[in-house]
């Protein structure tokens, strides 16, 4: 790591000066300058001594950003679906896009015969992804729907169903008779409005005021939900559910993310005939597809799979899981990274409750990581509240969201001794309503501080957002303002391997290959 | 002070206990309970031990909390002009309107003739209001402008302006020529909608949609700004002054608060002849009304002024400044408390900028404390957002806002350890456009750590609230949560005598008046 502390000595003498010594009624400028460089060296990346190279586009980022905060309509202040457009023709957003952000964490689906025909700026890594939400639903759209023997359903609450079938289905409950896509679009003249009907399905971004559209985290919530069984009888279908996730290692890898963490329901996927695959089936075939696309692309270093189940299932569901979950982890030990609660925390039920099922591994000796969610919550001091305080006990290796970990001092406290990371992810945060400018983000704090943090994308495709650089735009001109500088990027996309799941042989190995990119990037874009 | 420490020890045992030991993978519940108790005996108030009627009325205010938070609606999550009537409405406000409070920093204006009827309740403090925000516009109105020789013009941009004159003063520049309030109302039928309009012109509060109504922080800025000089006219004519500041300090008393710290600009005032008094005169009259005020209420403890100077002005008008606050401190010191800048920190010029005027205190060993406005901005890591550091590099007594002090940890170190008061304003936030739902609100943050800070409300009139209970409510439910309790209650109002500008020996007789005042208040509503 070219991460040297040249700072730390200075930083350290001086904290002592001004902790001991009472602030002075005229302030001496050098103590003040220096008061001002311990605070800068405090911050993610403060301690990193930037090459000249990276002075230069250092400069450039900084003039870049002044010119950006002095729009009137700032892009982190507003709600993404707003500003998307203005990030995606920010010189800084285009520059954010070559740049190797290391990992990421996410949650996604699968692709078939991808072709990537532009990976010039390959990059770093992503560690808070889920399974359903790594490929822009456009492609789910104009690909999958298309495929032959899929069929559509209208549910009696205004809302679709899928199902690919060698055979007319049985109808569902709840639900229209169904209806084959191909012979319904044969008999429309413009299958655009269908098109655009389903896409509004699958995801909440509309060009609607989002404010209007989703005045509360409830109504958000819901659509949220829903989207994901729009989803479900698309991407569960075996020969999609390998395609999307070949697709969204595509796009990660597009947008120059080189390893992907993902948390992954697991579900069963079937085939024509109505057939199904068991949950090993999906977790060999995540390990299978990541294999080939290694192969296939020799810079992208790999994925790795958090196994995930609903926080509102009962007791005996979740110690199913679990004890399910630690078989996997000793039959598929290289591509399963732990395990992991997922859904709304606020209506699921909290760790603690969960406490004994938690307890399986430890008690009978098992290595079991987990990774869980908690925090992604304004209820404070509710029960839901804990989970921050509870995840850390339980050992996580890494908190999900941790929006609410600043309102934790002791949590806090136990999360930055333990270098346990916060995956932040705020598009997320923002379009489910936990907070509106994101200069807000409790994250912008953490990184004030240097806690141990990633930044990751968590659903892109549900909030309109594609790979991990719209998030990255967020962190970088929305959390660090001014103060954030090519430091700040450099630790981030380091923390994004130092805090993965992987061995720290493989670390070594991911960093070495992330530190040839983002010398690569450094060197073509420091001018 | 009936604080107790009794949670102290076990507090610090804990601490060490889990700072040193790794968590363990099956939490041990006692060890997870004590956690928790650490982090509750951090917070605002954590190491207040309730006596039996405390915690009678902490059941009570608990559970009124709970129905609260459970409302779709849910008062510190919306905007207040939308949440005023729900929060009016709210059992929980009704009870911190009764409530003690201590003391209040407060910019206001003055009245004449009040009669106060009803003075069952009587409180605490409030520590940063401004001068001609303090009172209720309706008043303004329905009084001020009802009185003879009241003139109005209209300007060219849409606004009025007042003058009192007992002729028919010369034409303003940019504005119509004036006319008589009297004549022009003996015209009209109905003044409904001219009174409404004058009052709309006095405040920011407004029944449309506040977002559509003021888009972004400049537009609010601008309408705010403007509104102190429509009140101007009215507010500096000396009898006015006279009767604003008295009304101002029956709101304040009615409102449960027995002390107050006002920011004031220090106005030359005028009479009906055109004649002028200067500032002393003013500094004089507020002295001589707080003790008029003290007389006829033995149970408000008084108030003191903060000096305040533009921070638009520039390097020499502020020395000057500085160097009449100092012969004021001189001639005044039982109303004068010390000096501050104010205006919009983001448009204004930097405290550093000013280093030599605020210098001069120290240089020639005279003392005019500083209470600096600083922080109030989310341009971070700009030339502004150094006026924490340097507010604290200055020796101020408080710091004004501190919205962006968590984003500063050197700062925040340097505040708490020098135990300088954070006076926090969360409807003026808000309604500036800060921040969007109060429970991200900075302060949640360091209320959660036990900062030291004090509950105000800044320019409540112009808000559309008054006193300072609207402001306890969304810190009390908002910033709190289940999380904040009735020692959080009793912290905040002993903060507002504690990190007030009076004297030790002072502040002691000031805490015996609200101890007695919050023991009533206790016992008459735990049931």
């Amino acid at each position: 790591m070219a991460v040297r502390r040249q700072r730390h000595h200075v930083a350290v003498v001086c904290l002592l000066l001004c902790c001991v010594t009472p602030a002075v009624p005229i302030p001496d400028p050098r103590h003040r300058e220096a008061l001002m460089q311990l605070e800068a060296s405090m911050q993610t990346g403060g301690q990193v001594v930037p090459s000249e190279a990276e002075q230069r586009l250092d400069a450039r980022l900084r003039k870049l950003k002044e010119e950006e905060m002095a729009r009137a309509d700032f892009p982190p202040a507003m709600h993404f679906f707003k500003a998307r457009h203005l990030i995606r023709n920010s010189p800084i957003y285009s520059l954010l896009q070559k740049m190797p952000k290391g990992s990421c964490d996410a949650h996604t689906q699968s692709c078939f015969n991808c072709k990537i025909s532009n990976h010039r700026f390959v990059s770093g890594g992503v560690l808070h992804v889920h399974d359903f939400s790594m490929v822009e639903v456009e492609w789910l759209v104009r690909n999958v729907t298309y495929r032959p023997h899929c069929y559509m359903c209208l549910t009696d609450d205004q809302s679709i169903r899928f199902l690919f079938s060698s055979s007319c289905p049985k109808p569902l409950p709840h639900c229209s008779p169904w209806t084959l896509l191909e012979n319904l679009r044969a008999k429309m003249v413009n299958t655009t409005d269908l098109d655009n009907s389903i896409m509004g399905n699958l995801t909440l971004f509309t060009e609607q005021d989002p404010e209007a559209a989703y005045p509360s985290q409830d109504v958000v919530w819901k659509k949220f939900e829903r989207a994901f069984l729009v989803m479900w009888g698309l991407v569960t279908h075996a020969p999609v559910f390998r395609d999307y996730y070949y697709q969204g290692l595509a796009q990660f890898y597009m947008d120059n993310v080189m390893y992907l963490e993902l948390r992954a329901l697991l579900p069963e996927t079937y085939e024509l005939d109505g057939s199904t695959h068991d949950r090993a089936w999906t977790l060999k075939t995540y390990q299978e597809i990541t294999r080939q696309f290694v192969a296939e692309h020799p810079d992208f270093f790999g994925a790795r799979i958090i196994v995930t189940a609903h926080r509102g299932l009962n007791a005996s569901m979740v110690t199913a899981a679990v004890e399910e979950a630690m078989k996997l982890q000793r039959d598929f030990p290289e591509i399963m990274a732990g395990f992991d609660l997922v859904g709304r925390e606020d209506n699921g039920r909290s760790l603690w409750y969960f406490r004994e099922a938690l307890s399986l591994p430890a008690e009978r000796g098992v290595t079991l990581p987990f990774f869980f969610h908690a925090g992604e919550t304004d209820l404070q001091g509710t029960e839901v509240d804990q989970n921050l305080l509870d995840a850390l006990l339980f050992n996580t290796s890494r908190i999900g969201h941790g929006f609410a970990l600043l309102r934790h001092p002791v949590a806090k406290d136990l999360s930055r001794k333990g270098g346990v990371a916060v995956e932040v992810c705020p598009i997320s945060n923002q379009v489910l309503k936990l907070v509106t400018d994101l200069r807000n983000h409790p994250a912008a704090v953490l990184m004030s501080e240097g806690h141990p943090l990633v930044i990751s994308s968590d659903d892109p495709a549900m909030f309109g957002a594609s790979g991990l650089s719209y998030d990255f735009y967020e962190a970088f001109v929305g959390f660090g303002g001014m103060s954030s500088n090519i430091g700040s990027l450099k630790q981030l996309a380091m923390n994004s391997i130092r805090y993965s799941s992987l061995s720290p042989e493989q670390q070594e190995k991911a960093m070495v290959m992330w530190q040839r990119k983002w010398d690569k990037f450094v060197s073509e874009n420091s001018f």
